[in-house]
């Protein structure tokens, strides 16, 4: 099993015929996993949010298509590839923001038409190695990420770019991680509203390794920024364009705007499968919009028509108000000036 | 009994011999009133947060005073003021950021040493005499912000700075009513963590007025602006310092700060009562924290020393980031230029 030894708790537990995902939405009052044995439990997986964070999603959708490969291929069966294409294309729905969900599957989808004996194999250890990559990844970035930190004595996170969003060890929280080791004090996170992943996921990740942290309403940060205590704001993304616009979780945009306005430094750590080339700048990416029952009290149901909400899941984060984009392949420092784009392989 | 008559709901209602005070806790799904009788159940239905919101606050601790005067004097006990004075200090400690609080006090306690045939009469014609004043300085206030306005399409709100959180009409959501009885289109809250005044108090009491509203969560207030939609945000006050610095609900001076980057106005909306004329910046207002619990899921407990909170109620937001400040006497624009010294009487 791909794993990353030193942790206590993984997002995602391949058993070789089936996947185990832990529901993080249960986190962290309840530590409870289900296993999934086909593609269509791991879109549900993903599209109910058990499993979330764009590495995540790609890990979780490549043993999908894995376990789709599994369930369709036969020496007798000549329409197998057809119903995993069909699988794919599934998977690919689940959640419409995270690029490393379409980087996975097709990455996966490319592995069908190679030449093998052995589909089920080649495709397990296809998915194996997108896990195991990432967690790879997850510990240069950390060890980057924290090059960068210096001096810092106390930074802030939003939302949960962990252990739990990732293969394992985290992006933000992998830094975090990582700076922990060097002596970093103090960690604030954001508790990261409607959904609470800093609340419910990223203190307790933190806790269940050691790590201290002080959690803090989102709208509290601006106010800790004026205090002068904050060095850095670390956070992951959901997908970054080719110019270094970061498309994050809502609050992100907030965290950079007011970081700008305090002398606080704004880092993104991602991984190369969390840019999509193909997109020049933020303004084209789609921002998911999620139900107002996230934000709305039961009651308002009664009174629909008056009461109403707006929840978008991610903001733009402009290229110009990020001092900092930490990849596996390396360190953009303003990426204002020249985008990502010599990260492309 | 003192009431804005145009409201369904009151925070508080004076009977002549008990102060009745609506649980705001428990809204928006339960609507209960808890009666109280003497100054010490004020001094409880205040630090309970029952009732809350700096105007609020003082009229409640004015009945409160009154009660007390109710319960002690009597021909024959001389010492009944000095009984009076050890009550109005411990409703003074009740909550420490609301200014009003000390100047409904400092009202009620004038009035025990004024030569008069029946103190019962008097404290609670006082007391009913803040409360009245309270509603017009409110519809009188509602009149000048949205003259503000002018061809504003959306405003936003922070915290519950309304009906309830005055003697009736509210502060901020004065102004918006106004507005509103004059064609303002669109109504943006804030959800206002960690309380959610403004999931919970806001959208309902606006509803409950006909007044349909937009919830958002409070990070997704910058993106909010970035789309341009937004023109104003307009928020109440806990306390204002003469230089025109505002202590208010934490997020506010996140708000403004975003709000100056955005192009968008910000106006403060709040009776003379709140202005502290001694303190000469906001440097010198005391914020309050409030327990962790309020942040922290109740798992946290057991590894306490590993996950904490920072819980600040309060922020100052300096008068450079504000557009506007409304009161009954008038309206000072620009308050950076030479604060809100002219509104003293």
């Amino acid at each position: 099993m791909i794993k990353n030894k030193e942790l206590k708790v993984q997002a995602l537990e391949w058993t070789g015929t089936s996947l185990k995902v832990l529901d993080q939405r249960l986190l962290p009052e309840q530590i409870k996993y289900d296993e999934y044995f086909d593609a269509q439990g791991v879109y549900e997986a993903i599209k109910s949010m058990r499993v979330r964070g764009a590495p995540a999603i790609g890990i979780a959708a490549g043993y999908g298509v894995a376990l789709s490969v599994i369930e369709h291929y036969s020496d007798t069966n000549k329409n197998w590839k057809e119903k995993v294409a069909d699988e794919i294309k599934k998977l690919s729905t689940s959640r419409p923001t995270a690029v490393n969900l379409f980087w996975a599957l097709t990455i996966m989808e490319q592995q069908l038409y190679k030449q093998t004996d052995n589909p089920k194999v080649n495709a397990i250890q296809q998915a194996e190695l997108i896990h195991a990559e990432d967690i790879q990844a997850n510990l240069k970035m950390g060890e980057l990420g924290a090059d960068l930190l210096a001096d810092a004595k106390a930074v802030m996170t939003h939302c949960n770019a962990g252990a739990l969003a990732t293969g394992g060890y985290g992006t933000a929280l992998g830094v975090i991680r990582s700076a922990y080791k060097r002596g970093l004090i103090t960690v604030y996170a954001g508790e990261t509203r409607p959904w609470l992943q800093g609340a419910r996921l990223t203190v307790w990740e933190l806790a269940q390794d050691g790590i201290a942290s002080t959690l803090i309403a989102d709208s509290a940060a601006a106010w800790l920024m004026k205090s002068g205590k904050l060095d850095w704001i670390i956070v992951g993304a959901d997908r970054i364009a080719a110019n270094g616009d970061v498309a994050n979780k809502i609050g992100t945009y907030s965290l950079a705007v007011l970081a700008k306005q305090h002398g606080v430094k704004v880092m993104v750590v991602a991984p190369v499968s969390t840019i999509d080339f193909t997109m020049e700048s933020g303004n084209g990416i789609t921002i998911e919009q999620r139900s107002s029952d996230e934000l709305l009290a039961d009651c308002y149901s009664e009174n629909k028509s008056l009461v109403s909400a707006w929840n978008p899941v991610f903001d733009i984060t402009p290229a110009h108000l990020i001092s900092a984009i930490v990849t596996e392949r390396g360190v953009i420092l303003n990426p204002v000036e020249k985008g990502v784009r010599s990260l492309k392989a």
